[in-house]
């Protein structure tokens, strides 16, 4: 890569995705952040025949969120492409096998994209082992005082077990962000070992040990056919009176229908970010019980936090353009256990 | 104190709160724990002539919320006290001028106290900057997908300032504890210095200065008759269209009608932990409005929460029978300017 710089020419830039997402996640002041770096072209929503022009000088692809894909046909047209540089989370979508096959570096910005969830799952589980928002459901209703120690046993932040499902980037982020509050912190991952589990601050558990010791019980698994219905009826059985489960992750890791029924049974409590579907149908019991904090699907990078993005992605492309090492590689063998 | 180690007499404590209180504080296990250190006598809830032998004998009186006061009368009744050990935030209601005059060693649990609030802060922070729990009642009214920036422009915790009012106890952990969160974070206090200020990882402003560029106002300040209506109409109207006003400190330290007036305008947000009075009528608009979260003053120590203040004032008393200086004293001189 630091070719282009000793021979003085400027890489082509091409932006791979739709106008909107381009101007949330970039805007002005990054578009020209990039029109320094080199030449720009884009943003595309399609490798179409307007767009092969580009395609066909492009150095570096910059994508997002509904990038076009890009498989064989689209790289046969694509000769000088030595990079995609992703900014949004998961490639999986949008990049076939022959970009590695091609020897072409990936970069995502997925580390940059758990800020946000781990940040809103630590300010959730705040909340949640204290029942606050729960009580202040109450509050409202009532619009008198009651007796919050005798409506919501066992409430408070201390001595309390949150356990994370999941040691996935947003996973150990969330666990780093948790360590300074003082909870015991528990995770379970058929891919971490004990030490591994104890670097990062936490005890590992089975996922049945989990489930059934915590106080907070909050999914950072990876959407999988091996994690549908991961937090199955059993389990959601053997969450405890008056736990909770925090879901920022995909509804279809757990059995809505299973938790649907233990939440009406009125001693579990639930923040879910995701549902299936992710809207819910209008009618749906969730949306009025007050043991429920039902968001739609903000806990990932929204607003400002789009910008985070695309600066991660700036960094990247410097980090290429110096010739070296970039700091977010994608790797091929990495798509399988990737959210 | 470390003579009662070398005489191998037992200290004679005296615990000074209702039996409610002691209940929730101490328990039984903490119970255990003193008397294994002392001869324990109490609860009592007054000072009235069934305290008096065991005030005659006391050594040390462990205090709680709603302690009887101490005054030199009571005092009088009391000639081997050596310290008094508030197992709970401020001494100011119970304790009088004179148990420093005579030399009275005073410890609070007011640093161990002030950790749940710094936490309900932090989340409550984390969430502000994103508007997350406006979106959920928006959602759960909705019941549809809506368009998220459109509806809450600038929403994200990226690129934001967090303004904390008065560099307190409270005001100081919260600070602390947003460190690893990215925000901008500035702090106005009277009596703090620039110098002390970028230690915290603070940029000290004025008041005025700190509410009209935050996007997130959080107090923490004392309630002192210099701080009633601190944040004042002016001041209010100097907030950010799309601001959050956070206050888990007193009611009256906000002009609430003012407030109330700019929120029901639409464009300020605000979190609740405390109001005038501290259970609104039920009429009130705050408890409808969609950017409000009202909470009945839970902010502080709850539940599990309760058995810290407990721990925090048995390690006292393990210094002062051990010789050694107690960790958290309360100076005459510093009731002027504490909550």
């Amino acid at each position: 890569m630091s070719a282009w710089r000793r021979s003085g020419e400027r890489p082509v830039l091409l932006i791979a995705m739709p106008q909107r997402v381009c101007d949330e996640v970039f805007g002005e002041r990054r578009l020209r952040a990039l029109a320094e770096r080199g030449e720009v072209h884009g943003p595309v929503s399609s490798f179409d025949d307007a767009a092969a022009p580009h395609l066909a000088r492009a150095d570096v692809l910059i994508t997002g969120w509904e990038a076009p894909r890009l498989d064989a046909a689209v790289l046969d047209r694509a000769p000088r492409l030595r990079a995609v540089l992703h900014a949004a989370g998961t490639v999986k979508a949008h990049l076939s096998p022959e970009v590695w096959e091609r020897g072409i570096v990936v970069s995502s910005a997925a580390e940059t994209n758990a800020v946000p969830v781990a940040q809103f799952t630590v300010a959730m589980v705040l909340l949640a082992g204290k029942h606050v928002l729960p009580i202040a459901a109450r509050y409202r209703r009532e619009r008198r005082a009651f007796d919050i120690a005798e409506a919501f046993p066992g409430l408070g932040n201390a001595d309390k077990r949150v356990g994370i499902v999941g040691a996935s980037r947003i996973g150990r982020r969330t666990i780093a962000l948790l360590r300074p509050f003082g909870f015991d912190i528990a995770v379970a991952d058929p891919f971490l070992s004990a030490e591994a589990a104890a670097e990062l601050g936490a005890r590992l558990l089975s996922l049945d040990e989990l489930v059934a010791t915590s106080d907070i019980v909050s999914i950072h698994a990876p959407s999988l056919p091996e994690t549908h219905h991961l937090i199955d009826e059993r389990l959601i059985g053997l969450m405890r009176p008056g736990a909770t489960l925090i879901n920022t992750a995909r509804g279809e890791i757990v059995d809505q229908e299973a938790l649907t029924a233990r939440v009406l049974r009125g001693d579990l409590f639930a923040v879910l970010d995701v549902t299936t579907p992710w809207i819910l149908d209008d009618g749906h019991p969730l949306y009025d019980h007050e043991n429920v904090v039902l968001t739609p699907h903000v806990a990932g990078s929204l607003g400002t936090e789009l910008h985070r993005l695309a600066d991660a992605t700036i960094a990247e492309l410097d980090r290429l353009l110096a010739g070296e090492p970039i700091r977010h590689p994608v790797r091929r063998e990495d798509l399988a256990t990737l959210a």
